[in-house]
């Protein structure tokens, strides 16, 4: 037997040595090249643009309830709340409170930057996504694919159907309907439509996104991938024939 | 009859238009008594500072996540990282980052407020239970009970497991052992007894505070009531005894 095999005890020492160097070394290549991309702060800026979002509806329902105490029964919304509170001033706590409101509106302020920041890596990363769902919702496509090379490598079935994981689940298990649309349902096309166009129109959503995440990653150029408004449109416009015929 | 009846068709309308007044009067009295009391703000101010502290939490967790893409292991603690991000900048997406966690320590900064504010008003609302339970824990107890009157009129008992529910539902549904404690959980004498001494230290605590509530809402001077920190170490020098003597 040659030393390479497993004869003795030292062999098997140094194949397992070996074997754990090279594990570590590809865990670690995954790990930098899952981090490195230039997607992965777009994938961090998205989660935290949730973040905020549940922040500051947390803290400007808490500063609407404070407000109660001192002026039951009123009808502001959030932001006129804040607004009003940092200008006008309040007869009581006032300190306390303005400091609250002004939390509120700073989350409010940063949320909007991460906006801001989100739109232009998007244009930049994956324009003709954005052109496709909106940057915002683009963004939450890559992020919740795991990148944008991943979202590339998706089938737009699962595109689809992204994000719907409950529905999905309850379909594969008790053999309910399965879902028609997951994260694409924010896309105004489709929640704008009736709820029979909608399935159709988020599958045809749905293919247009998953080329345009591929001429994305793999081209970087721009596409025509036709007027969505106006492909909704027909979509729509053939399911109200259909049933005039009935 | 007489028009004060309900013989004609006019009296019993106007005996529900007056039953509805009166209801309606009462109605807004006990919303005005319950809102308007010195205590609603500080109310208010209790859970104010949870939702601070959660959105901290979710926030600086999320820029911990985010610096992990330009430095992956990274050993630094929130508000050092937060600290760190302000101060030395970042070589990439520097602004945006540089603006959650800017936002992020703004957080920081309005919980201190807030605890600043809890620790004033309950010096001037219930100094008694302040002193017995430390202003925030108090200022917590306030809050679940409804108020500072609710909480005077309960039992020490109902104090000892407020905030408990869940074990205390299990108790009385499944027979488990009763809870011991709940918030009173939090005291710095209770967390830091070992598991037999706990129950019996927050009893005593609970029935303290019952005792300092009741003082602080009734009568507002201050009381003695002695040692704390002597009677919880007699309570687990006499468990250890007995464990001795066995």
């Amino acid at each position: 037997m040659s030393d390479e095999g497993f004869g003795g005890s030292s062999p098997p020492d140094d194949y397992r040595r070996r074997l754990h160097d090279a594990a570590m070394k590809a865990a670690k290549e995954a790990v930098a090249s899952g981090l490195a991309g230039r997607d992965a702060h777009l994938m961090q800026a998205v989660k935290a643009l949730d973040d905020l979002n549940e922040a500051f509806n947390v803290l400007s329902e808490r500063l609407a309830e404070w407000y109660m105490v001192l002026c039951p029964g009123h009808q502001m919304r959030p932001v006129e709340l804040i607004d009003f509170i940092l200008k006008e001033g309040l007869p009581e706590e006032d300190s306390v409170i303005k400091g609250l409101a002004s939390t509120a509106k700073a989350l409010n302020d940063e949320r909007k930057a991460l906006e801001g920041y989100i739109k232009a890596a998007m244009e930049e990363i994956a324009p003709n996504l954005s052109n496709v769902a909106g940057p915002i919702l683009g963004a939450r496509l890559i992020a919740r694919a795991g990148g944008l090379e991943k979202l590339a490598k998706m089938p737009a079935s699962s595109i689809q159907v992204m994000g719907a994981g409950e529905a999905l689940f309850k379909h594969l298990k008790a053999g309910t309907p399965p879902p028609k649309h997951g994260l694409i349902y924010k896309h105004p096309l489709v929640k704008g439509a009736s709820k029979k166009a909608r399935g159709k129109i988020s599958r045809m959503l749905a293919s247009k996104a998953a080329i345009a995440a591929r001429v994305d990653f793999y081209s970087g150029e721009t596409v025509d991938l036709g007027d969505l408004k106006e492909k909704a449109a027909a979509i729509k416009a053939k399911g109200r024939k259909k049933h005039e015929c009935r």
